[in-house]
């Protein structure tokens, strides 16, 4: 069950499932949310193509449009989210099951990577990845490493840690390059203090997983990057999808594979 | 000689060198340039997210700026082209030497990908191009499949075609399938009419060149698509560069490869 993207939307849009998303539709995208008001549309567009390793834009929609009808046509971004967050003036002021009252012909969705699906590529490639043995989230951590700014944008990359036996980091990195659109390649191997984290064990986002003697950290660019330089700008409005709680797209993982 | 790009800008710049930049600044990325009103910038940009073969966008500037920071700093866009044209609802109108009278704060710069890279690391892998070899712009053509329409943007996609030797067309899909920001891996391969080519002897741009027993027409995704698109849709105002004479940038080709 909950194999098929279409019908976990129609569950989710009928209040039937509200729960992270992590483990439905597996072999299929999911995709972070973010809308925003038409006026900051531009420079935000601008910012995730100056950073496409934090911020790969999967779709784009019109102004005033809520179905993505590149990667999941018939859905609707106003209930297809089990949980939403919306943010006003920087700040989180309501968690909602949809956002149709909110909607206006002035917002724009955006549909952003998110980094289940080279962690799926990942585990097919035999390598295991600690945070989901372990039922946690991944450890997510501000760097030293400026974004690209764009108009009123612009604040640190946010990178994801896992832990990656030595011997199976170059394959990590093979497997990861072939996803460009949901944040490819690393950005940093090793040495945490290198890209500014002095403390490796408390992160600022997820929960920390252990690092063993054979293993080295390897780090991704985090698809929480865009949403951090959101919020830093204070903008007005914004609503975004409740961590864990993704967009599920019909296309495959392996339809976004480069090569 | 002309081996720098910065020293080519300048020369360009101080109105020396006029001419097409096809072998100026070997190994460095050219880029094809289209300046349109702020009004229709973010779905033009839309536009060519959704058409990335088309319309590969190697950055884009924020209204009113003319330094492309990220792919040369320090150039200037209004005057580091040697040839523009200048179009009003949707007729060219001029052609200048350097467009700083037309400038205004409301103007936005796209720099987007131009197949010069992938035909250079195709020489480079021991695939002759008779076009080059022949000195005759290559050939393109109109095709059926409709690029992704956003706003008011829509059209054909318009394609160049490469005669490739039977034995070298794998090897071609593979070189130019390491570099998605100039076009990447070929739409089709094969019969022209497949993609809704009639008259494969009389393209609608550039110039037919000989196809041999022994080889396959191969079709790429061309650059004249977003301006054609531009075009049809019969913008107030739009500057683009004057055709061969393209925007060379501080970017090597191999820093483009994806992998």
């Amino acid at each position: 069950m909950y194999e098929n993207p279409k019908e976990v939307r129609d569950l989710i849009r009928r209040g039937e499932l509200v729960r992270p998303t992590s483990g439905l539709a597996p072999g299929y995208t999911q995709a972070n949310l973010v809308i925003l008001p038409k006026e900051v549309a531009f420079d935000f567009f601008l910012f995730c193509q100056r950073n496409p390793k934090p911020c790969p834009v999967l779709e784009v929609m019109e102004p005033g449009k809520y179905e993505p009808v590149l990667m999941a046509p018939g859905a609707d971004l106003r209930v297809d989210v089990s949980l939403y967050r919306i943010y006003k003036d920087g700040k989180l002021v309501a968690e909602e099951r949809e956002i149709t009252s909110y909607w206006t012909s002035q917002l724009v969705c955006f549909l952003l990577g998110c980094s289940f699906t080279f962690e799926a590529a990942l585990i097919r490639a035999g390598i295991p990845l600690r945070h989901i043995a372990e039922g946690k989230n991944v450890a997510m951590y501000e760097t030293s490493i400026k974004a690209v700014p764009a108009g009123i944008f612009s604040g640190p990359v946010v990178v994801s840690m896992r832990p990656i036996h030595e011997t199976k980091v170059v394959r990590s990195i093979q497997v990861t390059s072939r996803f460009p659109l949901v944040h490819g390649a690393p950005l940093h191997i090793g040495d945490p203090e290198k890209i500014g984290i002095k403390d490796i064990k408390h992160p600022e986002y997820g929960d920390y997983v252990d690092i063993m003697e054979d293993e080295v950290p390897v780090f991704w660019a985090c698809g929480v990057t865009p949403q951090a330089v959101a919020l830093k700008s204070r903008l007005p409005f914004m609503i975004t999808h409740s961590p864990g709680h993704m967009f599920i797209t019909d296309v495959l993982d392996e339809e976004l594979a480069a090569l």
